[in-house]
Formats: structure tokens, sequence, C-alpha cells
């Protein structure tokens, strides 16, 4: 068994190197290569359903959830579905190179702020395995060279898929240092990718609450993460009913184990018809948790305990209150909200950019469903995550998230007075 | 005495409620504020200057150094310069509320990137007390509050200064606690800061090697800071003799206790005049060390050890070596450098770009000295400080540098499929 902490090492230096030369490598040679990965997936098709079914009868053995075997199972569809899902990230613009900034100083020297890629980029990731061959193809398309992580329930499907992964990059001329996989299931790998200060330059961790948490605490290395989407939709008394209705109902039901998923419906004590907003959620399934008001106003309408209103559900159960308009609802948010997506619904312009600009989140909608908080949904291609920090990237992080700046100044020979 | 962590709890929940109210403030408003706080701290020269003498009369007590001391110790004319700083603050144009980005989706959402506050900015600084002024009136200027913990030898100047500086603020309308100053020099309160997550959004040290290591590496809130300026020049074949000689010598020797001091000279091994150039830097002052070519081919030239490659001498020394072209520069940079300042001088377009492109530091710059890495020169304004990490910001940090955006989404009622 090697030591976590030289395994690294050595893989950020070879990643490191590889970065050097992907940073000098034009858009169209790494799209190239990135579809030739997509192409080499689909052709080892049955490599990795070899591969997977390993993984799948290990963990029947190991009596995994039903939940988790079908997020770790593969089929040719997925496979075909990973591989379109990387040919979708190399026909996305590059952004490496794009001037951001551009000015002339008056002793003549010219400066320009740049896009660079990041550099080394680590994923720690759990069971689900086309994660392997998703944020590998961004990374790379944005001059990244990556270290994955994965779930050890997927350990031989994620090799499977980054040989052919690999094998395609390499056809199209990439180092095969642009995408590591870390070999083994120690644990303690992870840790040391936590520690690699100044080896890998951002770590993303995709996956439950509890990896990412683990990352958030012990990190060494800049994180970017999202833990939790305690999202809110305030309805003002201005709201159009029937739009209240069925953005309150998507924004729940439409999927309610994203992170775009509302979790707190908030109404103006002032909005004409509370109750039919309850019994819209309820009447499409969801569990609704009210506070004291509301309770008494909706026949068998359980009260929300205390925690209820900071809790993320992940699932078809919402709390509602009602409150004194935008200005509590402003209040309530900024103490239970996780500043990911929060949305107002309603007609009063005033009331609404008030709302803008007072919730301090990732993503504020008007009108409009919670459940756009996705990179696609922002026309942004494929996203490495959804980011809930305040620096560097917020929201939906796609291919300009992974890359930075730096300066450039061009001169004729000035020196400083 | 307060438990540290308690009173920096207390403190940045005042912050958050400041910053609240800062964010909707109207750039006008802002600026008007912080040209109060100039008058005020100006008005107030008198004060401030008795609380200096009480500060030096102690430094000079505790035996403290002649440089500590005048680093400490204000005057009418540095009074005034400390205000006139802070009046260029309220000049600077506001990044807050500019759009980066828009773009209405097909199914009619309009989706706007629009710059906002980071939030809450702690800052840790050592003995120069006019970094409650300058700091404190970019941070309120890009809409921030501020935690600002200075030195224990300044603290009677740091309190007047701050007094003065809030008064100001307040009567252009702010709320006092946008800019708050912790009331002990208590150091466990330092570590308090650093472990303020979801209090503090980002932490700026302002001071020597030391205090910026134990932020770095005792941490739990982002830091924006640079540890090294270790700064390379190569000066290449096709360099002109006269403008690689004016570069270096400004680079090192204009002020040699920057962070955008040259640091270490490469030079290539085909050009013409080696000698000439650590020539100039003696006949300057600097003392050089050389690696053992150009060591034998310079009489009396000391042979640098392993460590001086990778030393901010921050001092008239600099090392200096030969290499074999642009290719062995990079390399070398890659191995030494600290991604703050590099510099190439050629005339050869050719290779002057591919060092621009293969040099990972913070500010690249082709035929100019090293000493222009400063966001003043870069035509930013005042800056917060260079950074040297590679997210968020890198190289000077100016107003800019201290915003975030966020997405807004303006809808008629869109649900998703």
């Amino acid at each position: 068994m090697t030591d976590p902490a030289a395994l690294i090492a050595d893989m950020t230096v070879r990643a490191r190197h590889a970065a050097q030369q992907l940073a000098a490598t034009p858009t169209r040679v790494k799209a190239q290569a990135v579809s030739n990965a997509a192409e080499a997936i689909r052709a080892a098709t049955g490599a990795i359903l070899a591969a997977n079914e390993r993984d799948v009868a290990q963990a029947q053995e190991a009596g995994l959830s039903g939940a988790m075997i079908d997020r770790l199972q593969l089929n040719p569809a997925r496979i075909d579905a990973m591989a379109s899902g990387v040919e979708a990230v190399a026909a996305l613009a590059d952004p490496v190179g794009a001037t951001m900034d551009e000015r002339t100083r008056p002793n003549g020297l010219v400066l320009t702020r740049v896009r660079v890629p990041i550099g080394v980029i680590g994923i720690v990731y759990e069971s689900r395995p086309n994660v392997t061959a998703d944020a590998a193809a961004l990374c790379v398309m944005a001059g990244n060279a990556v270290i994955l992580r994965g779930g050890s329930e997927a350990s031989e499907s994620n090799r499977a898929i980054h040989a052919a992964l690999v094998a395609g990059l390499a056809a199209g001329g990439l180092p095969a240092d642009v995408v590591q996989l870390v070999p083994t299931a120690d644990r303690a790998v992870v840790g040391a990718m936590l520690k690699a200060e100044g080896g890998i330059d951002l770590l993303v961790p995709r996956g439950g609450k509890g990896l990412v948490a683990r990352v958030q605490a012990e990190a060494r290395v800049p994180v970017l993460a999202h833990l939790d989407g305690i999202n809110h939709i305030y309805v003002d008394r201005s709201a159009d009913p029937e739009m209240a209705r069925e953005i309150v109902v998507n924004a729940k039901m439409r999927r309610t184990g994203v992170c775009g998923a509302m979790e707190t419906l908030l109404i103006d004590r002032a909005y004409p018809d509370a109750p039919a907003l309850v019994t819209a959620l309820r009447d499409a399934g969801c569990e609704v948790r009210g506070d004291p008001g509301l309770s008494a106003a909706i026949p068998g309408l359980p009260v929300a305990s205390d925690e209820d209103w900071d809790t993320e559900y992940l699932d078809a159960i919402a709390s509602a209150a009602l409150v004194d308009g935008v200005e509590e609802a402003i209040a309530h948010i900024a103490r239970h909200g996780s500043h990911h997506t929060d949305a107002i619904v309603a007609a009063d312009s005033a009331v609404a950019e008030r709302f803008i600009s007072s919730v301090d989140s990732a993503i504020v909608l008007w009108n409009a469903s919670t459940q756009f908080a996705d990179g696609g949904e922002f026309g942004l291609g494929a996203e490495i995550g959804i980011a809930t920090g305040r620096l560097h990237a917020r929201g939906p992080v796609a291919l300009e998230g992974l890359t930075t700046y730096k300066w450039v100044g061009r001169g004729t020979g000035q020196v400083r007075a």
C-alpha cells in the first residue's frame, strides 16, 4: 500500500506538468480530443458494462440499497448518454484566451487581463460513475488537468471509463496525465487531496451532504461546493394566483431530490388565498408543515417545528409560513436560507426589485420556478456543480468557472519612476 | 475579558446587518460618506496625533526597533496623505450593480449576472495605522462591511482613526457598524476571525510573512493574500542590451522592499553580454549571487546556494543564473517562482509570447519592470493587496476584487418541464 500523501504528491506533479502542456493547447485540438474521448467511451461499451457488472455484483453482495445500486448501474443507453454528454462539452465555447479587460497606461504599457485555466482540479465523488466522464471532460475542455477520486463501489466501472477516456484524449494528442484516476480505494487518499496545498488548485466534491461537509471542514485547498439548497419562494400579495400555484408546485414537485427544489413557501399575509397554494401542493402529493397561523387556517395542516425552517428535505415535504410582506420574507430568507436559489412571485415590479436586490443568494428569480437553477437551463452548457460560496464563482459553474485570469503587460522598455 | 469567539460572533452579526443595508446604498451616497470620512480624519488630526504619541511612547518603552517606530509614527503630513487616500477611493468607479452578462433564454427567462458586494470582510494588519483608513474605505466603497484588527502597538492610533472614520461615514448616512474595530489586543481574536465561517466572507491579511503564513495555515474562511514575491526577469538573446540593463536595475533597485521587486535574474546563455547586466546591478549597490557558470565568468561573483533560488530577499540582493533560452527560463520559474510577477526582456515577439503564455503568474510582463506590479500603476486605483492565489482575483486587487456576483432571472411565470 502506497503512502497516500506520496501518491497524491506524485499525481499532482504529473498533473501540473500535463496542465502546463494543456494550457497552451488550441481550442480545436482540445475539442477534437474530447470528441475522441466520447467516441472511445462508446467503443468501450462492452468493457465498461463488464466492469460495471462486477461492481454491481459486489454491491449486491455488500447489501447496498436498491437506490444506490440503481445509481451505480450502467446500461448501453446510459453509456451512450455519457458519451453524448462528453460530446456536448467538446462543442462548448472555449473561455481560455479571452480578453476580459484591455487598457493602455499613460506610459504606453498595454495591459490585458486574459482568461487562463485554473491548473489542477481535484474531483471527489460518490457512486455515480458518469461523473468520471462528464467532470473530466469539463476540466480538460477548460484547459485543466484533473485528478479523480471516485467511490469505491464504482471502482471497476470508473477504471474502465477512465481507460477509454484517456485513450481517446491521447489519440487527440493530449498527455495521458491530463485525467488521472486515484488507483486505490484507501479513504486516506481523500485526506491527502484535501491537504495538497500548491498541488491541487481547486477541489470539487460531488456527492451527498456527508462528503461535502467533510471536504468543507477539512480542506486546506480551495473548494467549490454547495452544502444546502434551502430554497424559498415568496408569494407576494400582488402575485397572479394561477402563476403562483404553477410555480410553487413545479418548484417543489417537478423533482424533489434536486438542489434547486423549493423547501419553504412564504406567503404574504395579504395574499388573497394562501390555503389554495397549500392545497395545490398537497394535492400534488406534498406533505406541508405550516407555521401556527397557516395551520390554524387550514384543517389538518401539521405545525412545523423550529428545525423545519432550516431543513433541506430533498423530498415531497415543504414548510410554509405567512409573512408580513416582502420585508419579512427577506428577513426570513436571510436567517434561514442557504444562499442557493430563492424566488418571488409578484406582479408588483417595485416589490420584486426590492426582493432581488436584498436577497443574498447565488440565484434570485422573479416569476419563475427555482428548478431552473441549472447550468444547462442557464445556457452555460454542462455544469461541474452549483456553488453557494461567495468567491470566484456563484450559482451554476460551467467552463468559465473552471478558469481564472492573468494580467499581461506588453511594454517597450518601461521602468517605474 | 470577553470570550474571543463570542466577541467576533457578535461583531459579524452586526457587520452582516450593516452590509445588508450598504448593499442597497446608491453609489453617490457611498461616495459622499467616504468623502465625509476623509474630511473627518483631517478634522481629527489633533486627536489622532495625541493618540499616536501614546502608541509611540509605549513602543519606545517596549524597545521596538527604529524601523517599526517609523512605520507606526504619524505626523500632520501622513494624516493628510491618509485622508487624501480615502478621498481618492470615493472617486473610484463603483463596480456594484454592473451587469456582467445578460441572456434571454428560449423560454423567455431573462438572466443577468450582476456585481454585488462580497459582504463582510476581515482585515488583519500590523503596525501601520494608515491601513485602518485605506482598507476600510475600499471595503465600504465596494459595499462591504469590514472588521478591522490592527496591531496592538498602534491600538490608540487605530482607535482615533476609526472614531473619525465612523463619524464621517455616519454623517453620510451609513450605519456605524459598516466599519468595526476589534476592541481588544487579545491575540486569540485573530484565531476567532480565522474560524468565523459564515460570519466573515473574506479575510485579507496585511503584514509580514509571519502573519500571512499564520493566516493561510489556520484560516477556515477564504483568504486573499500573497506570501512571496519571488519575481524573475528573463533576458533573452534578442533583448536590447540597454533596455535590459535599465529594466533589470529598476526592477531590483528602485525599491528593494516591495513585493514586485525582482529577486532572480535569468540570462539567456546566448545573450551577448551577461557580465554587463550583473555589473550594472552591482554598480547600483546590489549584491549578486550567481550560478557556477556566471560566477566563473565574473571575477569575485559569489556562488548562490540552493536556497537562493527560492528566496525573496526584499533587500539589495539578487540571484542570477544562465539558462538555455526561454524554455529553461520557463522551467526555472515554474520550479522556483511564487506566481506573483515575472518578466521577459526580448525583441523577438515569438519568444515573448511563448513566455507570456507559459509562465503561470498573476502578472507577466514583456519589456517592462516588475515594479509595475501595483494597482495604481495598473490604473485600478488603490489596492487592498496583490493576490497570488489562483481563484477569485489575481494580481492587484482593487474595488472589483472586493465584489462578487449574483444571477438574477426575471420571468413571466416560467416553470421547468
